[in-house]
């Protein structure tokens, strides 16, 4: 038996072609392209086609996906139904994850996996996924339906559905490439679960909602709503809450991350150009005086760098997104990384399905 | 970096005081206990309390622990009716875990990971999907909901709503026996998934929807309601179903096992005898004399021994419960095992996070 080592840190799990962090050269590469380009230069759509079909789309391509994702841009009126059945007070990502369950039930190929028919799926959990994010409020609190813009790009929706209309120009494009950024980073703790229920060879609805399960937790995706709070204060405000906490031995979240270790995030750096940018359109740069002095505290006090959490949560403050929105905005992103990992998969599989050391009685 | 293991097969991925699988000797060890003797001297309650709680109930702990599941045994309307909404062809795993998944709304102590909130937490979800699992026809055929009798043993309970009252005295013991057989088997992999999205210190609800997800998958507890085929023949017809099935180097569902390789699973034995009893009882042996007589060629053929799911599908036959229960009342068992090990994975937490090996472009 190999030796144990908690978390799986650093084993290997799985070979894969979508995606490596080069921590070293802090570079994140899709499909043989930069994250960091991708987020600058293309639209969210053409990094979801990139990580299904395993090149970027031309311009036929792009035309036909978009296309598709405006048709499966829908929701069975059931599936309404039965969320808005649920209380006010649910958790989105409980709501979300129930909603992305129950539409399995609706999916005419559910239980084919072949890749051609896990693209196909991949296309609509992608389209329904991003609209019920949008939706989020409208079913829990205001008891509505809204339905997508096809003339708004798939994340322009999800931001003009959020703010029920109310955007502004400068918000789509960070929107956008924070949008981007997120899509996909190797194997995350939610993309890990997602493999997981693959390789039993069952269905695509299933693997992502394990790993819409596993995002919410705070040591993952719940991580960017948490990291919001300290975006509350000016910047004697928030080094007096850092070092409260610090002294507390308590966790600052935003900060640190098992691969990056004491490095930067490169996904933070991109971030943090927006949120620079940004402030200036905005004409207001107490959230970026904010963050940039918390970055260089905690450099300074426990050599740890902020990943992409931390400056997204100041530039979804900045766009007035409310925070119970920020992880349900990541999973709507990162649906195309875990349906990538899924039918990548189930195209060659070999089920998981690890040994546990015994420390109990005998 | 350790060496790459495809589906982490043998790699140590925890330590735990739940479960070892004595190969060798084939024993199944349960919290110091022989599953094979839980199975045939305790009731199911008696077996999730150890462990829940690691330790078997006294007899004071075992009436309040039944009180806890009675009083648990309720879905809020909301979620009923929800799941009323989805067509009546839905796969009744998808219907389960869209239900566990909705029921996360309703708990007080969702976000509390203490390892005392998470034993209440299981005790809801165990009483709850059980619950749902003896109700998945009334909910999506029927359009009704049928409560629980307190009187009945919790797998009497399920037995009872399968089989819409339809049951005979015989059932009972079998039933229970095999219910138990299937409440933990160490590192499944939908005990694996359930453990990755705990890991994030997401809550229990959504760890159990993730191992839901899995075990719905063909390999893992889809197995069982694929085993069932075979059972629709003779002994001579099955031969030929058989030796059909290897021409064409099909899997026999029901045979050979990821741990137990090319021994027999011991909870197969015991599956065995309950069969041959049941046989007895019923007063017709085809359905013994077919699976002994598959067991015996696959044996000669394939080297290959059956697992659990096959013993248990020709029981489940001999009992007229409907192909389709069968994975649920897999489900509907292991959420005990499913719930300690979340227990054990938040109580001394360390978040999976593995690393891909890159085969992609650069």
């Amino acid at each position: 038996m190999t030796a144990f080592v908690p978390g799986l840190e650093g084993v290997p799990a799985v070979e894969s072609r979508i995606c490596t962090i080069d921590v070293e050269n802090r570079r994140i590469i899709i499909r043989g392209e930069s994250l960091e380009k991708l987020a600058l230069e293309r639209r969210y759509e053409e990094v979801a086609f990139l990580l299904i079909h395993e090149h970027l789309p031309d311009a036929d391509e792009m035309k036909e996906f978009t296309k598709s994702l405006s048709t499966e841009r829908v929701i069975p009126s059931a599936v309404i139904t039965g969320l808005t059945c649920m209380p006010a007070g649910i958790h989105p990502m409980d709501l979300l994850r129930t909603g992305v369950s129950g539409l399995s039930a609706y999916d005419p190929e559910i239980d084919d996996v072949s890749v051609e028919a896990n693209k196909r799926k991949a296309v609509r959990l992608l389209a329904k996924t991003g609209l019920l994010v949008g939706n989020l409020d409208n079913i829990s609190v205001r008891k509505t339906f809204q339905l997508a813009d096809d003339k708004l790009s798939h994340a322009e929706n999800i931001l003009t559905l959020i703010k029920n209309g109310k955007t502004q120009p400068w918000m789509s494009k960070p929107f956008e490439t924070l949008f981007i950024l997120y899509v996909e980073h190797e194997l995350a703790a939610s993309t890990f679960a997602a493999r997981v229920v693959a390789s039993t060879l069952a269905d695509m609805y299933g693997a992502v909602v394990a790993g819409l399960a596993a995002l919410k937790g705070p040591l993952h995706g719940g991580a960017n709503e948490k990291a919001t709070e300290i975006f509350e204060f000016d910047v004697s405000g928030a080094e007096e809450y850092v070092r409260d906490k610090l002294g507390r031995k308590e966790r600052i979240m935003g900060f640190g991350h098992r691969v990056y270790r004491r490095g930067i995030d490169p996904r933070a750096e991109i971030a943090k150009q927006l949120l620079e940018e940004a402030c200036g359109k905005v004409g207001d740069d107490r959230l970026y005086r904010v963050a940039d002095h918390v970055e260089r505290l905690m450099e300074r006090e426990k050599n740890l760098y902020p990943n992409l959490d931390f400056y997204a949560a100041a530039l979804y403050k900045l766009m007035g997104i409310p925070p119970k929105f920020y992880t349900p905005i990541f999973a709507a992103s990162r649906v195309a990384g875990w349906a990538a990992h899924v039918i990548e998969q189930q195209a060659e599989n070999r089920l998981f399905r690890p040994r546990a050391i015994y420390k109990g009685p005998l």
